[in-house]
């Protein structure tokens, strides 16, 4: 190209594909392409149509904008620093360092402006529904017709690796079904993946699958500022479906060697080839990161732009607020992640004389319970809410026309469920919990480990915990699951072992606040525990549910289902002049949250006959247990029969307890 | 319907649709919604067009069937009943219950004729694309102008579930990518999900989207056996698309007050529901179970036309051998799962000389010195081949119009890929291995569950194992992935400590049989371990790599890139006076499977002091190291950083080793 022609819009591109090449170049390490060829399109966005105040990244009207490939993060942090999110050209230049604002993936909470965390591929496409989605909810929820307080787009930009992952094609259909039509996905259709061309694994018509899911499609040329403008121009002309721009770009646009090359997906350029790309795009400047002062002018518009829309909008808020302020304190209790006063009053109380209650049954109740008096709590099944009881009686579905149902209708998309979760949560004002048998927490465990590592307060509920499924045989059965989940730093895992332990278990996840909770529910009744006695309580993750009087013979551990066969298994031992006390142990984060001295206090160290009792795998168990500590566990896969069958024959009977722990004895005794 | 114009078809499919019923309704337990309205196309399918021998379930050339839904199984077992398989009235009225050749979902290697475990949805499609992908990589690599051994085809039978499911979209995918053209899906269109109408999540053009995919798309009345006839006809008429079959068929047809509602999906119809609904389908047979005779002769036939078709191929295939002896000794190895002789002659020796060899690229290598001498083995990566190092030199990509090539490109759909790989196996001929990043090993987790829980010996390559990942950030680098592989029944994993451990871990991955085996491998370079005076080996699961003359005052044990510090730590520690015994510890499946004395030989339960080191979470490291040990690990997510910075910042360092072993010997002491 020639540099005589460069218009100032290409001046303004050519600074965000410079910032990301030297940034990439200076770490020695990054993904210099995607920005390179993302650049035209980021920059008509950002300065043209994404309304946003960097003087304020937590405005809540704001336009919502997502880089679902994380790896091209460089992109994003050039806009921020350009359009004025406080990040310096330093932090450009501490590009994937230790303590930089400026890691190699864009983290949530990490770095102002950062929407969502992003780099596992596809899900951050399932994000933006989530946003889109709470925009929609919130507006019908609070818009009136006097006054419109929610009232803003969501951007996302992804790739061909987003487009292949399942994850982004579940989210896609679950859009289109709802008609999220202020949702843009911007496709950087560059024809490049890590392997090669595009063509070796990806031939399908993206434009066609999304508009067989629903969706407006655009093709237009990706270098073109201009055709780039009116694609979104249109996109934002009509509010029934979402919109996909395909943009046909070029992977490290300008770069006379590697543009167009999978060398330029995930590796620096070089400084020689800095040298001639730079030369090549008619950029003037020799020295690295160099914002020109006319780029700089432009950008730098944003600010004031971004306060007056603010400012126009607080407007509307404040006359809304005098209109509704009850309504109002509510949408500020949303917003804020506020248990509204009252939320726990309704919650039942469950004792022994209820009988039998599956512990997902126990849920539904206590969901029920607290679902009226916690307007921000909204959530729904993976197709299973009949099974796992997470059917809010007070509100309706939510579904395209009806945005402030509560219920949300997730499909058979259980990873898709995860991540739109976090895109929702993390748009705010709504609290959100996603159900789904617990076998298939594999399913959505990309989004789970994204929840963790962003610190949101997402409720899983996993229904159908155990072999105790029975007849639907091993592959419903979890048996590594707990285990897995507990292995998930963030993650809070809570087993409650009766339904009232289940009511204190949702009262604690509510109020977490710094990660996620995942509830482990059974599908069979179990008796309700007399806590009566119990010392200590299930937010301190193991108590002691049956002590004895003297210094225990032995401690029995257990979670869940297995804790009042346990509880049998004392009363058994007790007629055999054996005194064990009995640990509930719903929860082993919130247990290690303890001091030492209530941890040796409830597993007393001296007690060396310990004995955990847990249908699942035995992994992690022996840590409580001690050396001369025995687990009663699942070291294999289940089996299709009735459930009890099944419990009785893997052992988790108050019978194979007392055998067991007398058995110990006698060796400890040795 | 009057049942005086019922055809001997309506009665066969009347057969298929009252033992689906009966099974459920006498285990009190399953879904009879799904077969009763899939019995048109399962009686025409397998009458009629499926290629297949009752008496040979194991015949090499028949055609494969999925049954994707697999909470469907009573139509599979009435189908196995009725054909011939085995399976008798008794195992139908066994279902669901223990040890019965009839559980739940179909189990592969438990029930004869049952091709692959289904269940947890979508997997069953992908499973079928791997079957299809096998059979056309087969008839490439074996087929001669001459002669045709390999030539079948693969039916999948889903529903909406699967095909909301991401897994499904992934391998609907590339099986059109690959024009996969003897694949043909039969999606049960009953516009019923658990929670109500699809209409309520699943909205989407299901027919454009296949064919956006590069299917052909045939829509027709599921509940007419000829236009299920005429729709097969047309699918197997041709070779360059697979195609889907879109059948608008009726949930629990028949059942006058079911039929048709989301009520008829997963319980039983109950005994009045089951007789209106006989006496509505016109059955005239009161007795459950029942097969009326001529329905078993139609059925029936399916042995002596599926012995004829098996006994054409076996001359066709007797013809081929005497022409080709060397061919058909390799086909017989693929088939029979037998190692090539030789297949190991050229895998390289690693020396400490080597210098510095990350082990994915040693596993490159000893990938590339194994490929050439297994012709049975093939795989790829999900868009990482340039990373993880899988790339097989003495092959091409598998594409289109090149079967024959033993490189995949999966694309960026690791879950697909796991399940692609499960159903390649099971259709036989060839051992498959699939690569991504450790950190996405979530991704395809389901699939590596079920590939478990059917103890197949598949072999994942999972590269970039830990923090040392570097600069990529928290969203790339696995903490708790290796011990949640751990938490999985049945599979292996190896975290191989150095370049001369890879190759060890590689030939007990290949000699594996009874399930798979995931290699954990380095991004970053390590030095070879100097195993010159090793105490056991790598196959032991862990052995003692460095000893000490006298009984150790500490044991260090570690495993993959951690190793090696160790080794520098027990040096460091030696100067200090203290003699460490130094433990690498590859896997701990296979140290489990030693005999108690090994175990105690290596750990030496009178050595308290023991101390664990893995850059991963320290779940499950107390078994080995015991009350009184201590592990350095990880606990929370990493950060991002130059990978040595990160790991000299959370500790893995040969200093802080030395450093909390000494602590460590001075609270024992105490």
């Amino acid at each position: 190209m020639s540099d005589s022609q460069l218009t100032l819009d290409d001046l303004c591109i050519n600074t965000i594909r410079t910032l990301a090449m030297d940034a990439v170049q200076k770490a020695n390490s990054g993904h210099p392409g995607a920005p390179m060829g993302l650049a035209p399109a980021a920059y008509v966005l950002w300065t043209k149509h994404l309304t946003h105040n960097p003087k304020n990244s937590a405005w809540p009207d704001r336009d919502r904008f997502v880089l679902s490939g994380g790896h091209g993060s460089s992109l994003l942090y050039s806009l921020l620093h350009l359009t004025g999110y406080g990040l310096t050209i330093e932090d450009l230049q501490n590009f994937r360092q230790w303590e930089s604002k400026t890691p190699g993936h864009p983290e949530y909470g990490h770095t102002n402006g950062v929407e969502v965390t992003t780099g596992p591929l596809g899900q951050g496409i399932a994000n933006a529904v989530g946003m889109a989605l709470a925009e929609r909810h919130m507006a019908a929820t609070y818009n009136t017709d006097e006054n419109t307080i929610v009232d803003h787009r969501t951007y996302v930009m992804c790739g061909d690796g987003d487009l292949m992952e399942g994850v982004s094609l579940e989210a896609i259909s679950m859009a289109g079904h709802l008609g999220l039509g202020k949702l843009t996905c911007l496709y950087d259709d560059n024809e490049i993946t890590i392997e090669g061309g595009t063509d070796i694994a990806f031939t399908e018509d993206v434009a066609a699958r999304f508009e067989a899911c629903g969706w407006n499609a655009i093709r237009i040329d990706g270098n073109s500022h201009t055709a780039i403008d009116a694609a979104i121009t249109e996109a934002k002309s009509q509010d029934e479906k979402p919109t996909v721009i395909l943009m046909r770009t070029t992977i490290a646009f300008g770069s006379p060697n590697k543009g167009g090359t999978s060398g330029a997906h995930g590796a620096p350029l070089g400084e020689e080839e800095i040298r001639l790309t730079k030369e090549n795009l008619g950029w003037p400047y020799t020295e690295p990161f160099f914002v020109p002062e006319e780029a700089k002018a432009v950008f730098g518009a944003c600010i004031p732009k971004g306060e007056a829309a603010e400012e126009e909008w607080q407007t509307r808020f404040n006359a809304y607020a005098k209109a509704h302020p009850k309504r109002t304190n509510q949408w500020v209790d949303g917003i804020s992640g506020f248990l509204a006063f009252g939320w726990e009053k309704d919650i039942p109380t469950f004792t022994p004389e209820d009988g039998k209650i599956a512990t997902r049954s126990a849920s539904g109740k206590v969901l029920n319970a607290i679902a009226p008096n916690l307007p921000s709590l909204i959530g729904g099944s993976a197709d299973l809410a009949p099974s796992n009881n997470t059917y809010m009686n007070c509100s309706h579905p939510l579904q395209n026309g009806a945005f402030d149902g509560r219920n949300i209708r997730f499909g058979v998309r259980e990873h898709a469920m995860g991540a739109v979760m976090n895109g929702m949560f993390v748009h705010g004002g709504v609290r959100p919990f996603g159900a789904t048998f617990l076998v298939f927490a594999d399913y959505m465990r990309p989004a789970i480990r994204v929840a963790s590592l962003m610190k949101l307060p997402i409720i899983y509920v996993f229904t159908h915990d155990s072999i105790a499924v029975g007849e639907d045989g091993p592959t419903h059965q979890p048996v590594e699951h707990v285990a897995s989940l507990r292995s998930i730093p963030g993650l809070t895992v809570l087993r409650p072992g009766c339904a009232s332990e289940t009511a204190d278990a949702w009262r604690l996840a509510l109020k977490i606040t710094d990660g996620p909770t995942a509830l482990i529910l059974s599908r069979q009744g179990l008796p309700v525990s007399d806590r009566s006695q119990a010392e200590g309580s299930v937010s301190s993750g193991a108590y002691i549910l049956k002590d004895t009087k003297e210094t225990p013979d032995a401690i029995l551990i257990a979670s869940g289902s297995e804790v009042h066969i346990t509880l049998e298994a004392a009363e058994k031992l007790a007629e055999k002049g054996i005194q064990a006390r009995v640990v509930s142990m719903p929860s082993w984060e919130l247990f290690e949250k303890n001091l030492q001295n209530y941890k040796e206090w409830v597993l007393l160290p001296e007690v060396k006959t310990r004995v955990a009792v847990e249908a699942g795998i035995s992994m992690g168990w022996d840590k409580y247990v001690g050396d001369k500590g025995a687990v009663i566990s699942m070291e294999d896969f289940g089996a299709s029969a009735p459930g009890n069958i099944l419990l009785e024959k893997f052992g988790f009977t108050s019978d194979n307890i007392v055998e067991k722990t007398l058995a110990l004895i006698e060796t400890n005794k040795a």
